[in-house]
């Protein structure tokens, strides 16, 4: 069963966020999409990590309509449903407060790539959505935070920077299964927490030259990768 | 037997502070109140956590006198008992010197808020009390404590924004009860913490937009919050 | 046996600067003095805590002179032993690299107190001694050490402020026995931490006013102490 | 078999990486040489620590050639390879991206002494590389990395400052045998995080005086050296 499947790995992908330190109280959510049955498996809201259970996740459509499961869905929900539909090659997104990356949000500053540590996962810096309007806000609140993280990628590919911060918000990370999103996540908050290192050390630090990026980027992701062991 | 109960949220909530790494040594005391009664509940003074048991918690009456129990009360004891006394929804105070708060206090500076994770607990800036001038200090220390965030609270609603930095101090924080007060000086850290980082990334952050945190406390608190599982 | 049981209370403080985080490597070294003997207890030099026994401590006359014990001593003895000949009313010393605290010392800045952590301990700024000249690192440099400390407090109580800075390299702190001196070094180390993140919040804070001072740490000290357990 | 315990001691290298916390998700290597074989024992490139076993590691000549080993070789090889063929006292060398020193890295600073700690492990600043050319990274980039250092050590004894920082990448240290390379990792992570306090308290701070400098590392090391047990 892929969907039964993909409920233990997005309960994995949840406490992978919480075992990484990523996670402040409840404020932490992940999913995956089944793109073939268009249904996303997401966290419940507010429900404490270490008794979910793969039962308890939500079962939704790509519009955020309850499929399956008694429970609630995290109030993100329309949030990862609207970036499923925008952005078709992810396969699962994870939402923290993790702190660093956190901070860059409020300090309303997109993540300079200052290091080839960014640059192995991340080829650009790491975006920042315009602040929402009051109508955003007072609108469909969380469908519209994906509509901002969308205006951020407009010509970009989501899959060659896979995270964004949310202004006065937080970040979202996202790849191709719920696994790799929380693991974004995870470099998202190490690159976050070094960038400010970096700045508070030199407040002119500049970003690393275009081709040590590509050169990092490029030794993990894509048909010239030499990194790790071979998978054939 | 309420009182009985009390006790153990009481005792509960202290440890909950240690547990969360908010207290230094035994800088912290968590109280509660059961207001029917009109008394207090509260950890003894300078009683090492690991060993405390219901029954070392002091009870008093709301003025500070003790009704039971055979340690001496937590010399910050005038300081809760004016705080229930004047602001009559509270049923749980957290006083730490969690160090990020602390060094806001010490800094002299109100915590903006910078972020929607602020925003889901406290309904504004946390604000700093006055420093004490030197017939504060030299009178009824303790309670006049009580009197300088009173002050700080004027025309505000204390459960609205549940915390404040008494300056050159550290941070209270309160509740409808003592779970909620430890869980309140818990993100206030948090908040403290992401603050610093911000201020630190970008000198000139602004706070976020009145709509926004109208937006995100209000989803989980007051009539129409939709946060969490339904109660019902 | 007054000196078996000093030997475990060294041991300990030792194991309690590791225990609170305040040693790197081997960076760290307790003793403890017995006044009527004439005798000082110390940690041997460069010997892994988690292996040393009373036994491998290193007993020394007040010139440092080893009386007992097949190790050699650790290698800042002279200073302890100056210490100890300088200040009667000491009865342990504490020196570790603690990071905050180091960093003062690195960047040689005495630490203002701007709260009542601080004050509860220390009563005044904690001070940082002389940069040491060419002639006393040249010659006993580790005896010299303890003449820059001394020279730091003359005309002070030093168990007014148990604590000192030495100029690019570290802390040491001290107290009426080995417990209190671990104890103290802890304390220091707090204050360091939220003194940084004090002036990082606001590079203009100020010290909190004497009669503060005063209150937090008579309130703990000297005759007219209120707070904790009263020992009759 | 002398191959057979390097292999144990690059695995325990390896290890003690990840328990200092200096690793971050897989960014982390550590190798040895035996230089009477002319053999470099390395980790094998992505695989999980707690997986890894003594015959996993890989054995190449000093040109990366490997002579040993199912797997594939850590990426960072060719610049092991460089440093062994160019320093020959060095046994040992230990590359992280632990989070200070990568800042210094990334801020493109070399690391000033500013105190003792440093000086005990470190005679001098740690260098920072050039920044690497287009035609270095388009090349045999690995190989290249190994250039920049070298060229940083240009007339300078790499034992007496056994760690180098590669601009915008992070930090490579070395000894006479792995554990030593992985211990000079350790402090130079330390020796970054104090570095990086003592400027944000005193932007002005400068470096300790020579004399000091001497004192503090020729008391650990060469024919002078009293710290420790003696030897014989």
């Amino acid at each position: 069963m892929r969907l039964a499947k993909l409920r233990e790995q997005v309960l994995e992908a949840n406490l992978d966020l919480v075992r990484r330190g990523l996670v402040l109280s409840t404020f932490g959510n992940a999913s995956g999409v089944a793109r073939k049955e268009g249904l996303i498996v997401i966290k419940p809201s507010g429900v404490p990590y270490e008794r979910m259970k793969p039962k308890d996740l939500v079962v939704t459509d790509l519009h955020g309509k309850t499929v399956e499961g008694a429970l609630r869905p995290s109030s993100d929900l329309p949030t990862h449903a609207a970036l499923y539909r925008a952005f078709p090659a992810i396969g699962g997104i994870a939402h923290t407060h993790s702190e660093y990356a956190t901070a860059w949000a409020q300090a309303r500053k997109p993540i300079p790539c200052f290091g080839t540590t960014h640059a192995d996962y991340f080829h650009g810096p790491i975006p920042l959505t315009d602040v929402m309007t009051d109508d955003e806000i007072n609108g469909e609140y969380e469908a519209n935070t994906g509509t901002v993280i969308i205006r951020a990628f407009k010509g970009m590919d989501p899959m060659a920077v896979p995270a964004v911060l949310v202004a006065n918000h937080g970040p979202f990370a996202w790849g191709a299964d719920p696994q790799k999103a929380a693991e974004n996540a995870w470099m998202l908050e190490a690159a976050a927490r070094m960038a400010f290192l970096t700045v508070a050390v030199n407040a002119n630090a500049v970003a690393l030259g275009k081709t040590l990026h590509d050169r990092h980027f490029l030794r993990k992701h894509g048909a010239k990768a030499y990194y790790g062991q071979a998978k054939s």
